[in-house]
């Protein structure tokens, strides 16, 4: 463990804020709940932007942006959504030194200001598809924050799209939530459980929510991403219709889907150590550091001539960093580097010179490995896909140990406090059900399998049929 | 010209929103004074960007994120500052539905979040400098709006840097003008003036602004860029100081420095015609289209066949398009892409085909030639090029021709009105000189060149001493 970082047994809440501070990822700003994100923990967004910018693309998404104020008029237009979202609003009153005819929201998310667009877009199913995406901040008035995970403001993005039909928006809906669960598995090495939010956790003016929900390692679940399937609530709360081929006229069907910074969150929660930050490598801004270590200043510039010629070929290929620093000595810098997540640091001395190596640190595992200079770029790259491999696996592995199947109430109630973990239980559907969950343990139905195997069993509440498992957890 | 758009001599203010309607780039929102940027004008933006965006991190640039929300009470803690933004700020007063202790500000610029924030991250000269950069959209309360140059949300990037010496934070507000410089120039192929804004044209809270700007088809003069020296101005304010290495405390420098999705407005009224948009090559998302032209099926099979062949190797190193679409006539097609401002459309019909050529039909000056397959891609290449120069040196000799050296007042004002252009003339210096062009012609100084030939004058108001000419004109 690191000076300055609890360790996660702990006080595994302590040490998420300890591990931010020791990355310099983020912190409080002076308006409440507003966080400063700080270079190092932007430069994360920036590579996940960047991902999922390209996968947005490849799937025939373009960005685009709308305006950040919404009258209030056009919030209150969907009754599902307002209810769900005006609470949360944060209200300008006055502009230009004079009070506004009408307050203007605060976008919380887009769907109104954005559907009340569409409405002059769409008139024929020639005006269709519409598949946009906009990257943006959004406003959440909260009352307890914490760090990435939940702020007043965050950044994110939200994609909106409009359909000639039922099937085209479903589908949309699950390309996009197959996105994000490849997002998350392939480069936030996130495994990540796919389903439905039951009725009570849908998003608000949606017809069904779709989710992606991942372990952390106090065994709570956190949701990584949504995609929602409008179906037609907006284009009826906005008046949008299209006439199709035969010239019948129709209500165009929705489907909206996000992520933010969050996700920023759920990476430090689900991989980092007691010595701080651990990046998984494709997501990692700066994958390699060198540190030369000498004791003079002839080593010095021998060792520095050296990494030159080791690493002439590198730039643009790979992202690194020769800390030659002279004012910190090497164990600072092993560690400073550590506590930032790297996936690999260089460690380079004049017995290494002398011996015509180098050594190869990983983050992950710490596991040290003496290799040759030569054909050392391939030597990395190599390693770093072992790495981002190995904290996949070691991610599952920590999760599918932690879930289980339960049919008892009463030995749930006590699993779920201690040891904790994901909880597969029948359910019957009922809400007062669901309820139970939160009453008793503070956890939730995380979501219902899409493709779950249908399984005949009791609620584990009422002893209700119940067709299939949920997954019942606590999260954030 | 083409249907719908009104010609340049006919209306500008018309033609410019003409152009902007008919290239789908953006339209007005439901809130007052915000905009809607639609995906082709979203995709210029990405374009500016990601050129931007190299050009900040290869000069030691890092970005970060601070809150949409100030408190009131920090924008008021530099004075000049808030006398300037304060009459255009959009005031949250209610969050989460109650009324807030303290209104909130939806930032019309950062400094005053930011350097709030800088406080707790400078102690010491080894904290300095800091180099952030933010993108962010920003909020200033604007009675009379148009699409790009002036809304009420924007948009933007801003640079905040920190600096331990006068010196630094000059070089670095330099340095910053120059990368404008650059971008503008080689980029959007604008040619401009740089030079400083006098005392009455500053930036609020700036000890010195420095800017650049170019010449609109209607001679009209555009600020695209301002970089600030911020002198300790907002140290002061928020009483950031330092230890240097002898132990000394003072207070820190500062920088600002910031472009808007106004430069798409100057992208615009700078080179685009009475046939719609006209992209500069280096910052077109799609640089090339390809119109296959058949009468029939089989035409049609040979021709895609064909364009297969000779694209194959294309992808990853150019963007271009097959518009293969059957519903619309070529005539529509080459009308559709000339509107948006693609650089170059490739014609390519069965006579094509026989004769082994395509032709290429450039966007800035409509030539047309016919040229072989063969090494087509490299041809291409050299074409956009060309395009990329021709416009620099187009917009360069309208500038050249419309800028004049003027020493009579009278007939100053005159020629301000006909013919209009960039007027070079000698100033005293003394703001109630400067204010007699804005009250006879709503004209300004725009700059004082930094690097400008000492001349000695007379000026052009008041016949005082004058030691160097200043650049007047009307502007947006």
């Amino acid at each position: 463990m690191a000076k300055g970082i609890t360790k996660r047994s702990d006080d595994y809440s302590r040490w998420y804020l300890d591990v931010i501070a020791a990355a310099d990822l983020a912190e409080h700003s002076a308006v409440k709940g507003c966080m400063v994100i700080k270079p190092n923990g932007y430069a994360l967004w920036e590579q996940i932007q960047g991902q999922l910018d390209r996968m947005f693309k490849e799937t025939g998404h373009v960005n685009a942006y709308f305006p950040l104020f919404i009258p209030q008029s056009l919030l209150q237009k969907e009754a599902e959504h307002v209810e769900g979202f005006a609470p949360e609003t944060a209200v300008v009153t006055h502009g230009g030194g004079k009070k506004l005819e009408e307050p203007l929201v605060v976008r919380p998310t887009s769907e109104t200001i954005i559907w009340s667009t569409y409405k002059k877009w769409i008139q024929s199913y020639r005006d269709l598809p519409i598949l946009i995406n906009q990257w943006a901040n959004v406003v959440r008035w909260e009352m307890r924050t914490r760090l990435f995970l939940r702020t007043t403001e965050f950044l994110w993005q939200e994609g909106h799209t409009a359909h000639a039909t039922a099937e085209e928006a479903q589908q949309e809906t699950l390309q996009m939530l197959d996105v994000y669960r490849t997002f998350a598995q392939e480069y936030m090495a996130a495994p990540v459980y796919i389903g439905v939010k039951t009725e009570a956790e849908k998003f608000a003016g949606a017809v069904k929510t779709y989710c992606i929900e991942a372990m952390m390692q106090d065994k709570k679940a956190l949701q990584g991403g949504t995609s929602h399937n409008l179906g037609q609530n907006f284009a009826k709360a906005f008046d949008v219709t299209f006439q199709d081929e035969d010239g019948k006229v129709d209500y165009v069907y929705a489907t909206s889907w996000g992520v933010s910074t969050r996700l920023i969150g759920a990476l430090i929660m689900m991989h980092s150590d007691d010595k701080g930050l651990v990046i998984p490598p494709r997501l990692a801004p700066l994958k390699v550091v060198i540190i030369p270590i000498w004791r003079n200043d002839e080593d010095r510039e021998k060792l520095l001539a050296k990494i030159n010629e080791m690493t002439k070929d590198w730039k643009g290929r790979i992202s690194f960093k020769v800390d030659d620093r002279d004012n910190y000595r090497p164990g600072w810098k092993f560690n400073q580097w550590e506590k930032q997540g790297i996936p690999i640091r260089i460690e380079f001395g004049p017995k290494d010179l002398e011996n015509n190596q180098v050594v190869l640190v990983r983050r992950d595992t710490s596991e040290k490995s003496a290799v040759s200079p030569d054909g050392l770029l391939e030597r990395i790259e190599r390693l770093l896909e072992e790495i981002q491999t190995g904290m996949f696996s070691r991610a599952k592995e920590f999760r599918d140990t932690n879930t289980f199947k339960e049919d008892d109430f009463d030995s749930f109630k006590k699993r779920i406090e201690n040891p904790g973990g994901f909880f597969w239980v029948h359910w019957c559907g009922d809400p007062v059900c669901e309820a139970k969950f939160q009453e008793t343990s503070k956890a939730t139905i995380r979501l219902i399998p899409m493709d779950g195997d249908k399984e005949e069993g009791k609620c584990i509440i009422c002893g209700k049929k119940s067709e299939q498992r949920v997954l019942v957890a606590k999260s954030y």
